[in-house]
């Protein structure tokens, strides 16, 4: 009975964002103004809670709360990064039944519309009538099938600023710093710190893509060279970068999620360019700042989440399942987006790197394409000021 | 001639922070607005810029520039953490004599006031009559004389932010970190993330202050015993934390300044602490980012900072020389401050600690006079909403 009366659920898949909590208010807002959303469930902890049915009623949630939460970072159900089995879809399947649960909205990256793809062929194969719909959320901006993701603008405006703001102090006080941005195989947030730039000298001043391998020898060159003409340098750089043989440059992998991931990638390279080039660099890792500063969340960005989050209810009591919301950008002066639906299988297990055409020829070098692209998305970033430095009279 | 009609100069040292730009505004206006000062020179670089001459005309500024620079981070003019001797002194005073100095206004730190001491001294007992005054800027807020620094509000707005959201983050997806913030010797900023918190169990569940020393066994003892009662753990420490031997817990100490300090230790500690407890851990660094991160810069702080520096020419122009300007904090419920002075040999090259008086019983715990002290300072602050999570009904 996909589109008739029934309770709804939802849960968070994956690392949390500045905007994840504004889709989860969009979908309770949109739930409770349906008169054929008679519930909803909120699972915590993500796959887990729908598993092990820790659910709490959305609706008896006071309308304060709901905005405070809409601004605050984080996930308010919790969120997970769960590996799930076959049999925990069966699970899930009958604990859809059981409690009536006719809509699942599942918000989160490409691991989780893996899970929503599984989700949604359970419930057809066992033709139990249930939409289950994704609503994208990953600040690495990495999904198919749409514009942009939620999450990414205001992860982008963070770093934009940090880049700025690092490169006023660099400027200052002149130095080698290596600041380590969040992306792990997408260099969309290293490709947005291009931004940060006002004037031709402006950090950052390097900027490595993870798309591309980066040999050592290549960066010592390439801060060897910028060092030489300004006496100063800031690179922006990847989490997830790696080196011509694939490898994190020696830096520790520790594993804190599924996948092992470089956890001072910037401190081992600054300590490979003091060595090398005699100069001390030193490194910053703004780390989980960068996903969770709601200070700096992109007013587009928290209203297209809302947005995505509104529009799965409503494609779901249409009768949909198994398809993931999606921005569209209209054509037109003026920024403007529409969201749509992706059917899941083309989003789910993927991901979308940085376009090979919008890829900066060198890592000095410069996107005006992707800046014009990114721009709408960001909403405004400081400006910052610089003396003329007129010499004294004689 | 003090307190006659010449030319005056500004010079920064130390580390730039979000503020400095500001006092810098505050002394051209002032100086602009005084019809005894005749020209301001700007001496690019801090004490070199003093030393070759190389000084720029800011009369020669737009208005416009000058309002861009006021919310700007780093230093207009260029810092430095430059080393004097005896001979650089003597080179100083020839320099001020030949292009007739009256009025030095030297912003900085406890370094810098070093610098302004000797300057006044070489010109009294040279009988140069000129005013050296010192603008107190550090984010450490670790100068004696003054109830607090500009700077360091700005600073710990920062940080109390960045815990706080990566504290809603570790929440929604529990796990250890270990966040490291600014501060050598004095905890005042690692303190300030107190303030983070909102409710009983919000991170930084703990708060080291580098005026302990701590021994890694401690560290990992309290991380233990919040893991287990929360399953997560967010912690603060200052980049200068030393173990019970005054080691840095065998972080790599590669000099990036004049003085060895530590540029991986929350790494460091997150890779012990994997090992010792068997949980994995990871740090966020956020750096240099502390320290410049302008937009959110407190307003009283720029206000304060701005105040500093036209308050320096007003002394300068009284005729004090060998002063630091000061903030002084007014009796009553509503916070408000007046300049003050104070001698500078009171407060060069001295550091003054976080208090023992409102130092936290342990490393979970409190300080509610310190929090009472803080808040005026730091502006506005984030407040997260939170869910209730009723449970559903039966």
């Amino acid at each position: 009975m996909a589109g008739g009366k029934g309770k709804a659920l939802v849960a968070h898949g994956g690392g949390p964002t500045a905007v994840l909590n504004a889709s989860l208010v969009g979908i309770v807002e949109q739930c409770r103004s349906q008169a054929q959303i008679n519930s909803l469930y909120g699972a915590l902890n993500g796959a887990a809670g729908l598993l092990d049915e820790h659910f709490v009623d959305l609706f008896a949630e006071s309308q304060e709360t709901w905005d405070g939460i809409a601004l605050s970072p984080g996930s308010a159900l919790g969120t997970s990064r769960k590996s799930l089995s076959d049999g925990d879809f069966s699970r899930m399947l009958e604990t859809l039944r059981r409690h009536d649960i006719r809509h699942v909205f599942l918000s989160g990256g490409n691991g989780t519309m893996e899970m929503a793809l599984k989700l949604s062929g359970v419930c057809r194969d066992a033709a139990y009538e249930a939409s289950v719909i994704g609503v994208p959320k990953t600040i690495d901006n990495d999904l198919y099938g749409t514009d942009h993701t939620p999450g990414f603008a205001s992860a982008a405006r963070f770093f934009i600023h940090g880049l700025r703001f690092v490169g006023a102090d660099n400027r200052a006080l002149p130095g080698v710093t290596i600041v380590e941005v969040l992306g792990r195989n997408a260099g969309w947030l290293a490709a947005s710190t291009l931004l940060a730039r006002q004037e031709p000298d402006d950090a950052p001043h390097l900027v490595y893509l993870p798309e591309r391998r980066l040999p050592f020898s290549k960066l010592a060159t390439d801060v060897e060279s910028v060092y030489r003409k300004l006496g100063r340098v800031v690179v922006a750089v990847c989490e997830g970068q790696l080196d011509e043989n694939g490898e994190p440059f020696g830096a520790d992998t520790r594993t804190t999620s599924k996948v092992p991931l470089a956890l001072n990638l910037a401190h081992v390279l600054s300590m490979k360019l003091t060595r090398s080039l005699g100069v001390n660099a030193r490194s910053e890792k703004p780390g989980l700042l960068g996903r969770s500063f709601a200070a700096l969340a992109s007013p587009v960005d928290l209203e297209e989440a809302r947005r995505c989050g509104a529009a799965a209810v409503q494609f779901a009591l249409r009768g949909e399942t198994g398809k993931m919301v999606t921005l569209e950008r209209l054509a037109g002066d003026n920024y403007e987006s529409i969201v749509g639906l992706a059917p899941i299988e083309e989003v789910a297990g993927r991901e979308r790197l940085f376009p090979e055409e919008w890829m900066p020829h060198d890592a000095s070098g410069d996107s005006p394409e992707f800046r014009a692209w990114l721009r709408p998305l960001i909403g405004p970033i400081q400006q910052l000021g610089r003396l003329a430095r007129i010499p004294v009279p004689e």
